[in-house]
């Protein structure tokens, strides 16, 4: 059996359970608690069985079409994918091919080091300080020459949004190397770095409709970068598989962009409960950094975040929690609906 | 611009146009000219807009099942991707990491050496012989050392389909290699190499639903291969993206593979008009190997093939053609419906 010898190994990212009984509050995904814009809805009993047969645009033109114009951003600088995994994962296969190490820090969003290891990509994780922002100086080109840089914005699973001139600053230290800013939070209270792509040829930023659009079934994600560094990865995924998307995410897709009153109104709704359930945390000695995405990153000041984890799972509360150096006493508790989140704190009044 | 150094560069498979005037008849990329099973039509107004905000389920289980009952194959051993252009792509990533060179026909599937180019994996194509056929002695390990086979059966886009014998003395001459059988034709006369599996730890088969399935645009494929072959390839799967399936393409892709009554009638129909397609066209004058696919890959004895598409194109008849060595003067005919391939033929007629 030597053809094992040929086989590429790894160790594979494990995603948040997914579990089938619909009873339990599910904070552990960072799916959205609502559904996506009601247009969605007619739209399902439109997609036509017949049509079925033949492929999908593998342009992806009508999505595309509806997101350049959602974002004022021309087409040919736009790229889309099965979910925004599935386009970082391009996007590290297209630019992360030198011998200097990737930056990302080491608390991030857990796929950054699967996908360097996936692909033999060399890698450098920077630490966060100790109050989990990010040292942006650490990430100089020239003090640290590097092959790539990825950071998430805001980041995950801590929360923490920084600014767009920290951003800049960053993609202008490093004209060498392309850096990926991974937005799938930006939508709950941050700033895009969009605006840089017109500035700046190095710089991917990508976004997802799993959160804010609430489409995590649907599996769409896009990126926005110059016209360059967009064709580089078109040439890769028409390489890779030329009908990533199908139809119905084609099609169910542009109506989760074009509803924004919808949009806004649910994100709006996301970043209430979030900052009133920051105060219920803190007054039950929970502490966190300060959270701009759909989820809180918290830890308590008598419990492990092992015991919590445990303890909510039993009461058929999911949240998330790693067996991971500084961070093994937080939990990342995802914002669910009012009820959900009284749920939540109620539970943690009756057990703490 | 540096980071243009770090670039994976790819010259990217170019599909089969995809017109969008609906007038065309389309027999340029082996879609099937009749639409999925009925029950698809059902399940569409069942897909519930509500549960599009959650992720669908990262085993893909339920399309699995349905699978492992269809096909009588243990559920962990099978895979399933975004069409088998997906699962070809990671059994590559996964499986073809050898310094020594991969095998494939000279004349196949184009994709097989842009994987190659991209994820820089060395190949050598093996020439068909003149006829079109496979000399399956040429892929012996023993006597060319090979870091990994692909072969396609019925191959594309000759249409020969190969008896499941040579297909398991090619395996059976490859201990060190994993073997993989593109059966995306399979399902149009030929007989399945799938019990090669039971006796085999190197062999994967892959088909698709988007032959003889008639879900193109739904991008569903899948595999077949030892426990071992199948964990390695969901590894790569699970570091490159969780949730490739999106719900639509899991609920939707249950109703082809249930109702089996249809999917038959619509095979034989398909093999039926081929098969007087074929008279039809020998009668006019065409050549072509013996086909056991939905297409015929045909040349006329007085016209080249580059004018034969353009004329067929001038009157709204797509077919493919390849500016490539040794096939310049063939077209790729998709079988259409009955209708549609009497139009073809009476063009023909008047044409020539």
């Amino acid at each position: 059996m030597s053809w094992e010898k040929s086989v590429r190994r790894v160790t594979p990212y494990v995603p948040g359970e997914q579990p089938k009984d619909k009873n339990i509050i599910k904070l552990n995904t960072n799916e959205c608690p609502y559904p996506p814009a009601p247009k969605v809805r007619e739209l399902i009993s439109g997609l036509r069985y017949e049509d079925m047969r033949l492929y999908p645009d593998p342009e992806a033109s009508s999505l595309i079409k509806a997101l350049s114009g959602y974002y004022n951003v021309p087409e040919d600088q736009i790229f889309v994918g099965v979910g925004s995994d599935d386009v970082l994962s391009m996007a590290y296969l297209t630019f992360f091919n030198s011998d200097n190490p990737i930056l990302f820090p080491d608390i991030t969003y857990s796929f950054y080091d699967v996908w360097a290891e996936l692909y033999k990509v060399p890698y450098k994780k920077i630490p966060l300080r100790d109050d989990f922002t990010i040292d942006f100086t650490e990430y100089y080109g020239d003090k640290q020459p590097n092959g790539g840089i990825i950071i998430a914005n805001p980041n995950a699973p801590v929360g923490i949004y920084e600014p767009v001139s920290k951003i800049e600053d960053v993609v202008a230290h490093n004209p060498d190397s392309v850096c990926i800013i991974d937005e799938a939070y930006i939508d709950f209270g941050g700033e895009s770095a969009l605006p840089l792509i017109k500035k700046y040829d190095n710089v991917l930023i990508v976004q997802t409709f799993s959160k804010s659009r609430a489409m995590a079934g649907m599996r769409i994600g896009y990126a926005f970068g110059s016209k360059k560094l967009i064709k580089y990865m078109q040439d890769a995924k028409f390489s890779f598989n030329s009908y990533t998307m199908n139809r119905p995410s084609l099609e169910l897709g542009i109506a989760a962009i074009e509803d924004d009153v919808y949009f806004k109104e649910t994100c709006n709704k996301i970043i209430a409960t979030r900052e009133r359930v920051k105060k219920e945390l803190s007054a039950l000695g929970f502490t966190f950094p300060d959270s701009k995405a759909n989820f809180i990153f918290a830890k308590h000041d008598k419990l492990t975040g092992e015991e919590l984890f445990l303890a909510l799972k039993n009461a058929g509360i999911y949240v998330r929690h790693w067996n991971a150096d500084r961070i093994y006493d937080y939990l990342r508790i995802t914002i669910g609906t009012d009820e959900e989140m009284d749920k939540l704190i109620s539970f943690l009044q009756k057990y703490l």
